[in-house]
This record gives C-alpha cells, sequence and structure tokens, in this order.
C-alpha cells in the first residue's frame, strides 16, 4: 500500500467514527432522556479518544511526507492529503496535558455560566472565564508556532481554514463603517411605513410542522435521506447521507420556527450535496464554517427573505393558518421579515444589526487572545462597542458579554464565520443569479432547482477540494468582496 | 497496572463501543430514514472491527492468565475475568475468514430468504441455506475444539453460556411429553366455555399508547432512563442507563400491542437493574438469553396474563376505550389472553403451543449442526413434527420452515432460550411468590414494588456474577425443573 491508500484507510476509520458520534449527538438533543447524560458522556468521549489515537499514531507524519512526494496524485487526492495534515496539525499541536486542562476548565466555567447569565453576575463566572482565557492563550502561541499563524489565526483555522486577521479586518473595518448610516436610514424608513400588521397569536404545532416539510421538499431537502426534528436550540446535524435538522416550535408565532426551518435546510443541502466518492475522507467534508454559513444564509436571507420567494409563499402561509386579509400579503410579511431593530441580543438580532453584534465580539476576542484586553475590562469594553456599533447600552451583562456560550466554553475564533457567511452567502446568490438569470423568476415560482444545480455544481459539490478563496474566486469571479454584501443591505434595507 | 486492570480498561472501552452500536442500532430500527441504511452498515462494522481489534490484542490471553493468578480478586473481579475469558475465547475461535465466509453467507441467504418466504419458495433459499449450515458446522465444530463442548453447545453457548444438551434434553423431553394432552385439554376445556367477547374494532394509537406508558410506569420502567417508541419487529434497545422499548400498533386490536409492550417492560426491568458498579464490565451484562427472555415472559406470562393482573387492568382498560357491558370485565379479558390455538406461525402461538414450536426448532437445529439431518430433509422433517407436537400440517413452507429468520441469518443455537426463559419465568415466580407472599395481593393493586424488589435483589442486580444454574440455584433453591413451568400451565389451562 502507497502512503496515501493507508491514510485513506486510516482516515476513512476516522470519517466513519465522525458519523457515528454525529448520530450520537443529534440523539443526545432529540430523543436521549435526561438520565442517560453520564452514559452518553462516556460513549462519545470514548469515540473521540479512539480517533485521537487513530490520527496520532507515530507514522503519521512520515506518510503524510511520503504521501505528499506521491506524484501520481490527483487533484482530489492532493486536497484529501492537505486536509489530512491539516487535521494531523491540530491535533499535534496542544500537549495532551493542556488539551486535558482546557475541557475541564471549559465545562467548569460553562457549568457557572449557565447559572451566571440569568443572574447578570458576571462576576461569578470571571475567574472560570480567566482560566479559560489563559489556557486559550497557550493553546493559540502552541498552534501558531505549528500553523506558522498568529495565535488568534491558529484558533480561526479550526473554524475557518486559512482565514487571516488582516482580510477580516479589512472586511469588518469596511462594513463597521458603513453599519451606523445604515441603521439609522433603514430605522428611518420603517419608521415612515408603520408597524407591520400582526398576524395573529394561535398557530398550530402539526402545522408549522407540515408547512416546514413541505418547503423543505421544495427547497430540495432529502427525506430518503434526513429528517426534520425538534430540539431547544436548533441545528443541522448527522452525516451527508442522513441529514437531520431541527427546530423549535412556538404556537404564538410561527415566523421565527419557519424561517428556522428554512436556515437549517440551507446547511443540510450543503451537507448533502457534498461529493459522493469523498465520503467519510477530510476532502469530502464540508469547506470551512462560513462557507456552511453562507449556504444557511443563502437559503434563509437572500432566498426566503426575498419579495420573490414571499410572492411564493404567502398563499400557501394564507392557506395553512386560515389567514385572511392584508397582513397576509407578501408585503406586509415583507415587512415582517425585514424588521430592524437596536436590539441587544445577538441571536434574535436582524439582518442589518447582526453584523455589528458579531465584528464587536470579533474585535473583544482578538484582543483578548493577544492580551491587549483582560477579562476584567470586557464588560465595559463591550457596551462601549454596543454603543458605537449599535447605539444602546445593556442594562446589566446578561444583556451584554454574558449573552454567548462561546468563550465560556472554549469557542474562540468561530464568531466571524457568522458574518463571513452572510457575505458569502450574499457574493454566491449574485454570482448565480448572474450565471443564471432565470433563477429569481423561478424562486418566484417555489422552483428551486436552477438555484441548487448552480449551488451543487460550483460549491456543494466541492467540498474541500479548494481553498475558502479559491472556491469563491471559482464560483464568483472574486474572493470575499464586502461591497456586495453592503449592496444588499442597501438595496433591502434602504430600497437604493 | 495489574493485569485485571488492564484488562477491565479494555473491557470498559469494548462496553463503551457496544453501548454506542446499541444507539445506533436502535436508531436504524425506529428513526432512521431508509437511504441510510448503507452508511449506517459502514458505522456499525466499523464499531464492530475496532472492539474485535481491542479484545484481539496479542498479550490478551497473557493478561486473562495473569488476572486468574491474582489471589486478591474479589468474587465480582473473578467472575468479570471469567466472563472475559469466555468472550475472548468465542472471538477466536473462529478463523477471521470463516468469519467473513459465515457473514457474507448469512446476508446473501437472509436476503433470499425474505423474498422466499411470502413466494413459498423452499427450493429458491435452499442452496444459501445449505451453504450457511456448512459454516456453521464449520464454526461449531471450531468452537467446540476451543471450548471443550459438543458442536451445538458451541453456538447455544453464546446466547445461553454453559447449556449443555443433555439438560435441555431433559427439560424439553419431559415437556414434550406433556404437551399433546396439555393442548388437548386446554381446547376442550376451551370449547365448553364458548368463544370470548368481542372487544370492538377502533383503538385510537395515541389511546394504546397513553395506557401502555401508564402501565410501564407503574411496573417501574423508569422514562428518566427511557423511552418507548415505534419500529417493525418490536425489542428492547438501548443501554442500561438508556433503556429504549419498542411495539407496534394495531388500530383494530390493542391487546396485542399492549401485551407486547409488557413484555419488553420485563427485557427492560432487567437492564435498568443490572448492577450499576459493574457497568461496560462483562460481569456486569445480563446474564444469558434465558434469564432475559424469563424476565419479559415473567412480567408478560406470569404477571400480565393473571387473573390478579387482568382485575386491576380491566377498569383502565374500559376507561381509556370507553369500553362497556361484559366483554370489558377481568372474566372475559382472561380468556382472550389464555386463549389457546393448534396455530402454525411461532410468533403468533399461544403459551401453550409456544414450547412445542421451539422444541421442534431445537430438535431440527441439535440434528442439522450435528450432521444428522440434511436442508433437502428440512420441510418433511418440520412437517412430521408439526403433527406430532401440535397436530397441524404447514399448507406450505411459508408456514413451515421458511417462517423464522434464525437459521438463513446465522442464529443456531438461539430457539431453547424462547422456552428455558418460560421456565425460568415459572420458576422465579414462584419463588418469589414463596418469599414474599404478599406479591399476588400488590399486583391486583396495581403495585409491583415487593416484585420488582425481589427481581432487582435476587436476578438483576447480580448481573453475571454468578453461572445461569448458580443463579437460579440460589434464587429459587433448585436449577431450572420442568414441573413448576408444567405445574403453572397445568393450573391456568387445564384448570387444575
Amino acid at each position: 500500500m502507497t502512503p496515501y491508500r493507508t491514510l485513506e484507510t486510516r482516515f476513512r476509520r476516522l470519517g466513519t467514527l465522525g458519523e457515528a458520534a454525529a448520530m450520537l449527538q443529534w440523539d443526545s438533543a432529540t430523543q436521549m432522556p435526561e438520565g442517560a447524560a453520564p452514559a452518553r458522556a462516556e460513549q462519545t468521549a470514548t469515540l473521540r479518544v479512539i480517533s485521537h489515537e487513530i490520527l496520532m499514531q507515530p507514522d503519521t507524519g512520515d506518510l503524510l511526507a511520503g504521501a505528499e512526494a506521491q506524484n501520481e496524485l490527483d487533484a482530489w487526492q492532493r486536497a484529501n492529503v492537505r486536509e489530512m495534515r491539516r487535521r494531523w496539525l491540530h491535533a499535534t499541536a496542544l500537549p495532551p496535558e493542556l488539551v486535558e486542562d482546557l475541557t475541564r476548565a471549559c465545562s467548569a466555567s460553562e457549568m457557572v455560566w449557565r447559572k451566571a447569565r440569568p443572574a447578570a453576575d458576571f462576576a461569578a463566572v470571571k475567574p472560570h472565564l480567566e482560566t479559560v482565557l489563559s489556557l486559550v492563550r497557550e493553546a493559540a502561541a502552541s498552534k501558531a508556532a505549528r500553523l506558522g499563524t498568529s495565535p488568534y489565526e491558529a484558533l480561526l483555522d479550526e473554524f475557518e481554514p486559512g482565514g487571516t486577521i488582516a482580510a477580516i479586518d479589512a472586511l469588518f473595518d469596511d462594513l463597521a463603517g458603513m453599519l451606523p448610516g445604515l441603521i439609522d436610514g433603514a430605522l428611518a424608513r420603517q419608521a415612515a411605513l408603520g408597524p407591520p400588521l400582526p398576524l395573529g397569536d394561535r398557530f398550530p404545532v402539526e402545522t408549522q410542522r407540515k408547512l416546514g416539510i413541505e418547503l423543505m421538499k421544495r427547497l430540495g431537502f432529502d427525506f430518503e435521506h434526513g429528517r426534520l426534528d425538534i430540539s431547544l436550540h436548533p441545528f443541522c446535524g448527522g452525516t451527508p447521507d442522513d441529514v437531520r435538522i431541527t427546530t423549535r416550535y412556538d404556537e404564538t408565532n410561527f415566523t421565527r420556527a419557519l424561517m428556522g426551518v428554512l436556515h437549517e435546510t440551507g446547511h443540510a443541502l450543503y451537507e448533502r450535496g457534498l461529493p459522493v466518492a469523498w465520503r467519510r475522507q477530510p476532502v469530502g467534508d464540508a469547506r470551512g464554517m462560513s462557507v456552511h454559513e453562507g449556504q444557511s444564509l443563502l437559503v434563509e436571507m437572500q432566498v426566503c427573505r426575498s419579495r420573490e420567494f414571499l410572492d411564493f409563499v404567502a398563499p400557501l402561509l394564507r392557506d395553512a393558518f386560515g389567514g385572511k386579509g392584508p397582513a397576509w400579503e407578501a408585503d406586509n410579511l415583507y415587512r415582517i421579515y425585514t424588521q430592524v431593530e437596536r436590539g441587544l441580543i445577538r441571536v434574535d438580532a436582524d439582518e442589518v444589526t447582526y453584523p455589528a453584534h458579531v465584528i464587536l465580539r470579533y474585535r473583544l476576542e482578538k484582543a483578548m487572545v493577544a492580551g491587549d484586553l483582560e477579562v476584567e475590562d470586557l464588560p465595559g469594553e463591550w457596551n462601549h462597542g454596543m454603543r458605537e456599533l449599535i447605539g444602546v447600552t445593556p442594562p446589566s451583562d446578561r444583556e451584554g458579554c454574558l449573552q454567548d456560550i462561546h468563550w465560556y466554553d472554549g469557542a474562540w475564533g468561530y464568531f466571524p464565520t457568522y458574518t463571513l457567511g452572510a457575505m458569502t452567502a450574499a457574493q454566491l446568490f449574485a454570482a448565480a443569479k448572474r450565471a443564471v438569470p432565470a433563477i429569481p423568476a423561478a424562486i418566484a415560482r417555489g422552483d428551486f432547482a436552477p438555484l441548487r444545480a448552480w449551488l451543487r455544481a460550483n460549491v456543494h459539490g466541492k467540498g474541500s477540494l479548494l481553498s475558502t478563496g479559491d472556491l469563491l474566486q471559482q464560483a464568483t469571479g472574486s474572493t470575499l468582496d464586502a461591497r456586495i454584501y453592503e449592496d444588499h443591505l442597501r438595496r433591502r434595507y434602504l430600497g437604493g
């Protein structure tokens, strides 16, 4: 066996174990009785340890070097080796004791955070967050040395392979300069129009579920290889051949669960569209979190909040819920789905203020990892940033720096992918419409096949063959460009 | 680390992988979309291969010898080593090529059987069954050499550890001698009484489900550590800390699904009651299939088809389904749940004819493994045995030797555990009532705590500490005794 074939065999086993772990993870969130949590933790830990042992076999480095020297490999195989090396570098960058310390510190910090957040008690979780940050800095330094990047970029690389501070700073600074004016303008326009008409306050869960399933089918979700279920925090899980998305219903308001289902469907279409020939190999996986979020936001923000889509869906909603009158016209639905508000909470934010939430977190976490900001100054800097970017001040840390789980749980370097994803979505959708001008008219008829075919060919089916930059370059003609996203926001919210 | 501790660590990992596989298995039967089957097969195969590699490490034999020489081990630890050796012997008894050939042959044979059964086409599956039998004989011979038993006993040992032909022959011959007379007598008595009154033909699934859950809770099923779901073939799966039972509902008849739920609840109570201190160790597992089936049949046959239980449950059924009149009295329910029929199909059989179905299969498979019966003579021998034991002749092989999946799928040596389980159930229940005379009155009130406490102390909590024989001896004062079971049948069906 050549080094490449040996690696392929090992990584197939890793990929298959990852699939098993993904199914257990889905089960934990949707089916598992509470008392089974400790046993489940043992099961997933065992799968993780076995995977780590496979990756850490002493000859992996030599096999990678050997595979890299095999000139006969094709482009997919070479990309596969590149992704294998990336995983191996990440896995070997941290001493086992540091991984263990981090796991323990994050678990303790997250537990305290769960109580500190509702109590708005930052002081309670502060020492834990300090411990986590100190270990995260250590891990970032170790990874940076191994990857040849800055410490923050080394963390970022796990979620956004190849992402750089220089590129993100340029994109985000550009956007941040535009946002205050955009928010002002959108709010002024909205005030002139008056509030949208209310839709009522009684929407049976079963009706919501059926409608969600119908729209999922329309969008191309494959129920022969997937399911829709309920969980506290909606997510897209499972595997490419068994994609499991979830939502959470509110009987008094269907609009959020419905858009949530469409968002997760965007993730699901990506997973299902990954290259079949490369199942369970690193090159067959999704490219990274910004491309993944790009797929969900393309479906949710670009397609499903568009006038074309709402024209198509308005009669379906009316029939399903027995709605009547102008509240159920596409006009009003469009106003509901594009409302802007100077809100305090990221997960409740609209399309216009959301990037401001993300830019704030990106700047803060970058400074914290670099040692330029300490935990003790976090609440003040948070509130300062909120005033500057969104124009509101959190009344307490509950609506401030305690609101997101990410830092308390050790997910540093993740936040920027949300807004990189929103930009990616706008850029891909613009390119798709340029390439296939019939797409908007098709969407207005509820026909998503032309858009899906373009995404399958240009994004989904590429897996991790290309870098994120090359993927975008080939699909859209340029790397990530903030102006396309800004144009989208301006057109939709300023009517310009 | 001592050899014992090293083994304990390895077997903990094996046990945990087994738990993960059990959850995936449950998911396949209850949740998984059809298209995901090939991916799921990969996942479970990978878990199986990794488990096999752990067990087959070259030093396992030495570690077992070392642990057996550790005099400081307590009784549980010694039993744990004994069970480890048993697993290791089974795993190492077969050359890998034979395992592979068997897997392939069984999979092909089962696939052909799925079509041959409805078509009553034994000729179509005959060559496949011949291949399976020839490989099963080879495997039985290999295992026999390693275990020091006869070939058939070597197969039996996987399901019924330590089971012997001599013991089973004695029990089954005894029972077989009594059955024809018992069947005649039961049918005569039944004919004199006339048929039971019909209950109606419309029983909403949701009502059946709620009633099942209420009775499960009464019996002690722990919904903090388990679930009830739907699957084509009802089973008890999952893990001791997350027991997942299933059923299948029929809207025109609730009696079968209800008794099925109670049957699986018996299995579930056993799993949930296994010793917590020995989770994921061989000694912490259930003792074997006859003890397991003993738990389900104790709940279903001994408890839930008793007059005491039906007195308790009759008003609940009446209220749930809005039933009225004498059909819904305990008397009539008891007649429904103890109807006897000279039927052709094992899975539809009543308590009286079921053992005859099992004895027939036991005798036939024993003869086939020994080389005393060939596949070509199977249909004739089957029909001959049916006439002799039950007094009916299958009109075709569909209702004859094609009806069960076991042989076609490679599960040789499994059948006797059904009736050994029925005997075990009768013997345990008799002993429980002797030890705690208040049990029948408690059951009549719907209070199962006294029975459950006795089972927990005498069976469930023992795991695999004792051999099956010693377990029964300690719990009931004797090893398995056919007369106790025969007495039960006589009392219930002849009123004697």
